[in-house]
């Protein structure tokens, strides 16, 4: 069932937010994946910039929330996962939610984020620019 | 079960988007309702102030896209629903979710509401809040 597919794919995405997933990010995503940016209209194809992306944000929502992060909602379907937190960065509340879509495969085929507030989202914006643009 | 709430939920919802809810948008909130802008950080308590803001946001978002709103995904489980639809405001490009959850009685507790890209939030954060301005 693919239900349970979409299960396996959030149990893994959320051991390599934890930092224990073998393989780490690069085995959850497929060669097509496609990255909703919540900033950006142009969508990100591809692994290579999927994981990069996904990298950057991990950093800025979770590790650089002093610990604030945290999943609020999880509505799964068919091959849909939703997940919806809430975080702080730089003093910002940010609440969004994490769409994800796999294939029959279990891996990753599309990556959607949306946030709120406002104010939230420019807070992410900046962050999640400084270390796009450093590289790191 | 829970999940004929909330799927009868949404039924009635997409009624009232299209203009053939009898009773109209009232009989859908509950009394406590809580709505979550895509914008502003302090969440609108009560029934009078979320339903200005779901007026004023189907008008914004379905009326003043020229046809262009649509749902793109509805993934539902226990007592929540993630509609997440494309549309077009003022000649750019929005993406968004409604967050829905719903009491047992069949009427919405909490609605929330997120929406990329930035240059999308911004045209229905102008547009809206010329609505609400002149009470429209």
């Amino acid at each position: 069932m693919i239900e349970d597919v979409i299960g396996d794919v959030i149990a893994r995405w959320h051991r390599y937010l934890g930092g224990d997933l073998p393989g780490g990010l690069g085995e959850l995503l497929a060669d097509d994946v496609v990255f909703y940016s919540p900033v950006v209209y142009t969508p990100q194809r591809g692994r290579a910039v999927t994981r990069q992306y996904l990298e950057a944000a991990s950093r800025t929502l979770v590790g650089g929330s002093g610990g604030a992060f945290r999943y609020t909602k999880e509505v799964l379907a068919g091959d849909t996962a939703v997940l919806e937190f809430e975080t702080s960065v730089e003093g910002r509340y940010v609440n969004g939610v994490d769409i994800i879509r796999c294939g029959d495969d279990g891996r990753i085929v599309e990556f959607r984020v949306m946030m709120r507030p406002l104010q939230g989202i420019q807070a992410v914006h900046e962050q999640m620019g400084r270390l796009l643009a450093s590289g790191g």
